[in-house]
């Protein structure tokens, strides 16, 4: 699919959509309840061999999607969310490897989710969705693998609250896969990390027409959602890295001290992107997957020793990424290393925050290159 | 005013007014207007001596008030906000030393604030209230001086907001001073404080309740400014402080990934600090003071050169503090040294972010103690 229209990426993508769960074969939620039917958007970049064995599973972050490389239109200006990393030659090589990407279960971005129409009433779920963790978003990914005849992975790769699901990949799945790799995320949310969801949730659900979460046929609680995404937004930058980039520049440098307008560049970037945000997201969504990656934790039975297959584990952190600091990489790695895996662990010096495992990085790039090389598969 | 129900303590105080400033003695503020009349509430701790020399200012953080020590009633149960630090033989001694402390000009705690009366209109000033700074709160706390007859102090003590107050000080009036203590403050804000108090203000002016800051005859806007305190919260904590006192608990270890209500402790309390604090606050004051404090910047007059008197300095900040972390501590070291000031520094080893400031700290005690006993004054 690729065209001279866009040189160095996979092209031109579609979003794909795999329906499964009608009936008795509905997915089993951690929480008790099955749900189904279940949609899950997604995409893959290069191509499947045909001995089924070159599959890579990419798992996004809290407010990502399937769109992880490449344009859907030729007019489209922005490319997936991780263009940097995937593509031909790239640090997962669309030329070697098949990689696929889902939008998660709870998703507002074509899975199913809060957003999408319970076959009950015939109107949105809102909060009647089920409360959906990490392990029931892997569980419905591994449907998707199925239905796509893939029985070995050559790794699942992801980072923040995608890192969290290549961990429960490790868990639930790891005869499936020869390797994972797990940046910038944690074992479990800390009570700084939990406080910072509660503060976006809070914002969302003050918000008069987040209305319990009914609110598809009115307004929208977009206050309270760019809100949500300003609190999430700081999280992901550093003070370094925030310094860098506003200071205490004025948006106005004529403004002074008169107005509650936000005059420093910060505050406007900060609503710029809360503003973006709700043109693309959903308030429930966010919610549901905050809730799940609060509830989030392996710390024990990831430490647990395991007989059977382990996946080769790659963990990264970033040196400025104060949402899940270095010392969280470690615990995972001290976790896994108990398991008795086979685990490298890097720490990589950036200024960017948390945000620097989706900026370009050359470094990243080729230990991600390099990792993979070196993994066991039979390709 | 000690009595034997409080040992240890100043005992019980009472707040008091004082109010200057009508027709033409009106206060001048920063941004052209002049305010008046206005009113400060203050108290004052130990006895001034007869030369009026052993006088010593305390100025308030954010949400703090003039109440720094002691009991209003017996049957108070909870001390000043500096109990800790101020009362016979502490590290502010009132047996030696004559302690003031007023609410900040712009305040809610008895001070002219926005939800004052104008004397224009009859009602509470709300948006209408002029946009004050930390210099105009230091002008005012100038004149209540003069108000008390004192020339001289041997120190301006405060923390954060309030070491912003001690700074400006330094600026505004070295010729009245000894000498200076500033705590876990600021030059200047980075772009990460102001963007945190700018989610704290949208989370107040996001309640339809607020109404643009007239709310005073109907319901106040406390569901926005309870996630303001939330957010406030976070910032004065430690990762690792919020670790130890929560960590993952659940406030019903019995809950599980299935309801929206906060089920971790950290979020339970995050929400009774809120609720506590919107019996107390003013969210306008909030907004105010929050503008105050992303304006304040003597980065470069206090690194000026000055030849006239100059107050000796401590700096303080604490290894856990993430809002005003020690570098920012060393800039205004660095700047004082420029200005030729005498100046002292001290990082204390603490987990508990930028809170530790104002709890029980012996060795903090000490240091001030010491350091007042340093102070060349006329006593």
């Amino acid at each position: 699919m690729k065209t001279d229209l866009f040189p160095n990426s996979v092209g031109l993508v579609e979003k794909q959509f795999f329906t499964f769960g009608d009936g008795d074969d509905a997915l089993p939620l951690e929480a008790g309840q099955s749900i189904g039917p279940v949609t899950l958007a997604y995409e893959t970049y290069g191509r499947l061999n045909e001995k089924r064995d070159n599959a890579i599973l990419l798992t996004h972050a809290l407010t990502g999607d399937s769109h992880a490389a490449g344009y859907y239109d030729v007019t489209d200006r922005k490319p997936g969310w991780w263009e940097s990393m995937v593509g031909p030659g790239k640090g997962i090589d669309t030329t070697k490897y098949f990689v696929i990407c889902s939008n998660v279960l709870g998703g507002c971005m074509g899975s199913t989710g809060p957003s999408s129409v319970n076959p009950e009433t015939g109107k949105a779920y809102g909060l009647d969705f089920e409360v959906v963790t990490i392990a029931d978003m892997v569980n419905a990914q591994k449907r998707l693998l199925d239905h796509l005849g893939i029985e070995k992975l050559v790794s699942v790769i992801g980072g923040s609250v995608g890192g969290m699901q290549v961990l429960q990949w490790c868990q639930a799945y790891p005869e499936m896969m020869h390797s994972a790799v797990a940046l910038a995320t944690t074992l479990r949310h800390s009570a700084l990390s939990i406080s910072f969801n509660e503060v976006a949730r809070q914002a969302i659900m003050n918000d008069p027409n987040w209305n319990n979460g009914s609110y598809y046929e009115g307004p929208s609680p977009d206050t309270g959602l760019s809100l949500a995404r300003m609190v999430g937004h700081i999280t992901y930058l550093s003070d370094e890295a925030m310094h860098a980039k506003f200071g205490r520049r004025l948006q106005d440098p004529d403004t002074h001290a008169s107005e509650f307008e936000a005059p420093f560049k910060v505050e406007s970037y900060l609503h710029y992107q809360g503003a973006r945000f709700v043109e693309r997201f959903d308030a429930n969504t966010l919610l549901y997957i905050t809730k799940a990656a609060d509830y989030f934790d392996l710390e024990a039975q990831l430490s647990a020793p395991a007989p059977g297959p382990r996946a080769k584990c790659l963990i990264v952190s970033f040196s400025s990424d104060w949402l899940y600091p270095t010392y969280q990489s470690k615990a995972i790695v001290k976790a896994l290393k108990k398991r008795g895996s086979d685990v490298s662990f890097c720490e990589l010096e950036s200024t960017a925050g948390h945000d620097a495992f989706l900026l370009p990085n050359e470094r990243l790039s080729r230990m991600i290159r390099g990792f993979l090389k070196g993994v066991h598969h039979d390709d």
